[in-house]
């Protein structure tokens, strides 16, 4: 298919699934249709092979950007009543460096409100609806990006994770969430949620799709290529590990909590990596409510001073959800000795994480993503047996420790529930072994694939 | 005289007038006699001439340290009830400085508790009075080390500050205080105020001591010496400086609470230097309460949060003066929104202050150090032009923006009141001005020396 026939392909799908699904807010069809026209023309697929230009594995391919990154004549609402009608006068330097890659902007997803929350029950724009189960959340705060994946509806996605809203909703909608080291992308242009811990990254099918995409939007492209790729440091690492790759299984905090179906998919993961070659060690990491309490603090209070600082908290009271103004007056309460210990804590806990894999010759941690598979729409608590825990706590619970030292994190499927719900493995590493968890988090992913795509049919075909 | 004459000299001195002044906490008499004999031996003074040491200007001159400065084997109170047994087991960086530059060390003296307040009124070891009026204070926090050059009880003195703590006390006894920029001299084992305003520097005589001894405390001497000095630097500067030195004379803030003697003396200061070639330039500065404010909440939280870490706040309540323990309980209460929001504001103000020196070819500021002379011991309000204000915060007033914005500053004095008391003059500058700074109140102060120093006499004497 060209471009542009790929581009009407989905652009068709969406008109058709996106009722039930809800995970784009704005569609920019005319925009998509334009530039599928243009990387169709530079391919020159009808011209004369001689002016053919090339832009790369991402030209003409159609993909989705989270609601809270500047598009240029394209309206960006962050999810909220406040920048409902916000249309920026300039694309975020990420969207231009896609567009200089030739990939087709099919238009702007769903998210939780200000990106403030893990379920993308949105009141301004509606609850994104997780594909496998339309009665299920799609996770969140990037929710509209791994739903339009799931259910075909682009070849890749741009979100944002500060406490796992990259993760979060590629677990639950069984697709790949990369949330990259701090600072690793550029968020300038993007509508921040606490600024030392926001981080952008690509939600994809794959991990080869998403090292791709994180390779067009960072100004040093990622050290690592799926093999069949020549990138010389990806050789060297391919020849160089003959030695074992070595992941880290951290013995508390992450297995405490566990739905039944989620442990047993894990163990079998830990099964097939160990089946691959892997070498798993055991280790203890101080994760615990005081981790989550500081990587809370932090973004609360970062969030607060934003919201603050824009002029919307407290003045646009009446335009957020209490949800949202709830959170942001929790920012404002939290006392500065509370803000610096947990910047201590987060020193402390950087510093723990680069000793533990220094001690274990580790290239990655292995843990689930989420405890839990989609929760219902609405559903405030989830028991696990017999024990019922708050949803967003439970969603958030695995992913605080990526955000607290800034580490790049992955999640990618690694089974089904017996209700046909999609369960997350997720790899974390270092900043400098961001190669190492690409590389690892595909070697997984040759041994474990969905069956399928959830079979979705348009009100219309029905 | 030679050093073990001049240290027991000084030494006997102490003995005689300490009791009526309290400039003294500690006096090390056997270690400032061993220092002095040792100083004395290396400058072979009976010896033979070859194996003569010389360690330079400070070999064999007796000085002070305030007494938050660790010294090994010299018991080190921080001016607290907390800390009045403690003896350190090493010396601070600063101090094995001072001691290979060969300076004999008399003892530590006194401060407000904690360097926590500005006027030595310390309920544990008692009130430094000043020199020049027995009835009024030597203001603080380095109050000892002014108190103790003011008396002739030390040729040199070291202290600390974090909002005023060397210039308050240098300019009510008539001494030269310079507070280096943040991060000039290390603080490593000095007990903290605030860390990140914390700084250590000079008390002397003349703006030459002072940069003799910040010379030794620093990895990088100053590039300044005064005339006579055969330093590359300072010649180069005196020569390309035909180019007139400009003042600024900020026109707000400074100038708005004076006490009419003060206001006078800075007048005539004024004069002085425009008869002597500068060329002084109005300006404003953005320096207001939220100025005064940003600076009280960064130390305060900072204060608070030592001393938690420390484990004495709040479980030794009992052993903290209420003054200071109330002023611990405010940092606990400062948001962080304050916190973040505050050091917005110093971001701001370091940055206006950068603008205003380009912007106007500044070599320093020019301003007077504290808006009253020294007040009477327990005095809580003073009156200026019939309204009263609280004497701290009179003291803190002109000092705070060279705590907020890191940079140097000095304190020379500039007259004497019609009582007698001293008056200070204030050079603020930029960190990399500070060879400008030192040349510019070294030409005042060749300009303006105080008719004499205090005539006392000891007890024993009378």
């Amino acid at each position: 298919m060209s471009p542009l026939e790929l581009t009407r392909f989905l652009l068709d799908r969406i008109r058709g699934l996106n009722p039930s699904i809800n995970a784009y807010i704005t569609v920019s069809e005319e925009l998509a249709i334009q530039a599928a026209k243009q990387a169709e023309r530079e391919l020159c697929i009808r011209g004369q092979a001689k002016s053919r230009q090339d832009r790369g594995p991402l030209h003409g391919i159609p993909i989705s950007l989270k609601d809270n990154i500047y598009t240029k004549g394209i309206r960006t609402t962050a999810g909220s009543k406040v920048l409902e009608h916000f249309v920026p006068r300039r694309d975020a330097p990420l969207v231009t460096a896609l567009q200089r890659a030739g990939a087709v902007i099919l238009g702007k997803t769903n998210m939780h409100e200000f990106a403030y929350g893990a379920t993308t029950e949105n009141p301004h724009f509606g609850t994104t609806r997780n594909p496998w189960d339309t009665q299920r959340i799609a996770g969140g705060s990037s929710g509209g990006s791994a739903a339009a994946l799931a259910a075909g509806l682009c070849y890749g996605s741009i979100g944002t994770d500060t406490g796992g809203s990259i993760r979060i909703p590629a677990s639950c909608c069984g697709v790949v969430g990369l949330k990259p080291g701090t600072g690793r992308v550029t968020a300038e242009d993007v509508v921040a949620l606490a600024p030392t811990m926001d981080v952008v990254g690509p939600l994809a099918r794959g991990v080869q799709d998403a090292a791709l995409l994180l390779q067009v939007i960072t100004a040093t492209p990622p050290r690592w290529r799926a093999p069949g790729g020549h990138d010389a440091l990806a050789a060297r690492l391919s020849t160089s590990q003959r030695r074992k790759v070595c992941l880290g299984v951290p013995k508390e905090f992450f297995l405490d909590v566990l739905d039944p179906e989620v442990r047993a998919a894990f163990e079998a993961a830990l099964r097939l990596l160990r089946n691959q070659g892997a070498r798993l060690q055991n280790l203890s990491l101080p994760l615990s409510t005081e981790t989550e309490n500081a990587r809370n603090s932090i973004a609360w209070v970062e969030a607060t001073q934003y919201h603050q600082h824009s002029g919307w908290f407290p003045q646009r009271a009446a335009d957020y959800s209490d949800e949202v103004y709830k959170r942001l007056e929790l920012g404002a309460k939290v006392t500065a000795l509370e803000y610096l210990q947990a910047q201590t804590v987060r020193e402390n806990f950087k510093q723990q994480l680069i000793e533990a894999f220094a001690a274990n010759g580790l290239h990655a941690l292995v843990v689930p993503t989420t405890p839990i598979p989609a929760p219902l729409i609405g559903q405030a608590t989830v028991a696990i047996q017999g024990h019922d825990y708050p949803t967003r706590a439970l969603l958030l619970r695995l992913n605080h420790a990526a955000n607290l030292a800034g580490v790049p994190a992955i999640t990618v499927p690694c089974g089904l529930t017996k209700m046909g719900l999609p369960i997350g493995l997720q790899f974390i590493s270092l900043w400098d072994k961001e190669a190492s968890l690409l590389q690892v988090a595909h070697g997984f992913e040759q041994q474990y694939r969905l069956p399928a795509y959830p079979q979705l049919q348009s009100p219309d075909e029905n």
